[in-house]
């Protein structure tokens, strides 16, 4: 690509001038100093328009979107943020207006969020636009959160309200229409929110932790395999948002979409029984002995077609 | 992506199995331990089918080349390979012939090189596929090479021989044909050979390194510009292999493949005046004062058209 470097220099490098391991982007490689006594986690998640966003979505947008997912990560992992690699395939010839919006959107989340950019690649593709970044965070040695150590009787613990993002999604979808940016749903699809001081906080007291990605029942079911446990999840006790509520009451038929959905990058984690949460958390289950995940509603098991969400 | 998971447990987690920190790809990201007095050096190259490589390559050969221009960038700076992550964008549905391959190749250079899958990530593109690999490496503190630190009165030396890869990519070109494997060119285009021996060895004498994947003239001018220095560069006595010359007898208007020409993944290094190059280097310049690349041939300056290789 021929004005690559030019570009780097110019919307890139700018990110990566405050985080010394990035050598201004000018060399092979970063060079990064990991404190002593601190684990470096580090996580890579890629997205490809038309599968992850619509053509068309503000690349600001779309770089939020991808670094937020990758921070949500590092937060299930106990992790705080510490630098990010980017790499992004475009169309020849580049388009300097999305670059540079691009950019604008990693430029305002690195202050939201604490981290840098310390290194990337851009590259021409034929196809569709794909970006894949990957998050390094750190966290003190041996405190990481995992999805292996849930127990039996642990009490399951949720952040945030779900469901929110996928019913964002589905009424975008069923309106054709475009992102509202006042709309709380399609808010909560577009930008979800790292929960990485929850991650830090859970530190040495959660049993097991993970995002929201693919769906409650379906990240429930990634801890119970992990752990070798079963799971019983109470549907009325699911933390709902006001604006999901209002959408269900008009649309019941979308109540799948609470506990299958994606996207909500909430942590769903287990503690100890009787261990006090964290503030804005709210108990939704239990650990069984066993395998596999049970949705039950006032008592009574709810059938369940599909588990989890493909993006 | 329907069977992502099943996938990547069936071919990747193999991969990562030898690498602890890798937690069997079952977790929200990797957990790395840095050893004492070492630093983490980090390179991401992507790559995408029709600019990169054709369709139809064989996909350990995709993999191959793209473990091995990151791990060329590794040995650039003095680094000695660690762990990589890896993102796929596939065109949905998954071809498992292509994954099943594609692993086969990454499993023969993890051997080859002495690294392993620590994560990544696998998602579903409506056009052609991309690849990206971000490599960790482990370097003492403080003994990584740079681009920076050439001066003037340096001699330059390159490993191995220039333009092969060139040549070899212009051959399958012309000869709208197939990859030949007993054809040395086709080979060194195909199967770069990162010098990682060379870059640890290089630790503490060069005053400045890169790895030759833009061209030996527009790397040398990344010298340059990042040392403030210029540099003369002497045609006659640019290494050569057997077969380039052969080709170059019977084309010698392929000559400019030669100083032009990406892809060789050579190191390309300066040592202070006098002092002994390791084996298999080749004295081709100096670093003089003022700024930019000069190529000389029996003393006369060469005009240049193209200084670098654009993907």
């Amino acid at each position: 690509m021929a004005n690559e470097h030019t570009l780097i220099r110019k919307y890139f490098a700018p990110l990566a001038e405050a985080f010394p391991g990035s050598l201004n982007l000018t060399d092979d490689a970063a060079i990064l100093d990991i404190p002593a006594g601190q684990q470096l986690v580090v996580t890579k998640d890629a997205i490809s328009e038309g599968i992850h966003y619509l053509a068309g979505t503000d690349p600001a947008m779309i770089a939020k979107k991808l670094l937020r997912t990758n921070l949500s990560d590092l937060a299930a992992m106990g992790a705080t943020p510490y630098c990010y690699f980017l790499a992004m395939a475009l169309p020849s010839p580049l388009s300097e207006d999305f670059i540079r919006r691009f950019a604008e959107g990693l430029a305002e989340d690195q202050k939201e969020f604490g981290i840098s950019l310390a290194g990337g690649d851009t590259i021409a593709t034929n196809g569709a636009p794909v970006f894949s970044l990957t998050a390094h965070g750190l966290v003190p040695q041996g405190a990481a959160l995992r999805r292996n150590g849930a127990q039996t009787g642990d009490a399951i613990y949720v952040s945030g309200t779900l469901g929110d993002a996928a019913l964002g999604l589905h009424r975008y979808q069923v309106t054709g229409g475009r992102w509202q940016e006042d709309d709380y749903l399609m808010q909560r699809y577009l930008l979800p929110q790292p929960r990485l001081e929850l991650g830090v906080q859970l530190r040495g007291q959660a049993m097991s932790c993970i995002d929201i990605s693919d769906g409650l029942l379906a990240d429930m079911g990634h801890i119970c395999d992990a752990s070798n446990v079963g799971a019983e999840i109470s549907l009325e006790h699911i933390p709902l948002s006001d604006a999901a509520k209002k959408m269900l009451e008009a649309s019941p038929e979308l109540w799948p979409l609470i506990y299958s959905g994606g996207d909500d990058y909430e942590l769903l984690f287990t503690l100890p029984e009787g261990e006090k949460p964290p503030a804005g958390t709210t108990k939704i289950g239990k650990i069984i002995a066993g395998s596999g995940v049970k949705l039950l509603h006032e008592g009574k098991e709810v059938p369940v077609q599909k588990k989890g969400y493909s993006h």
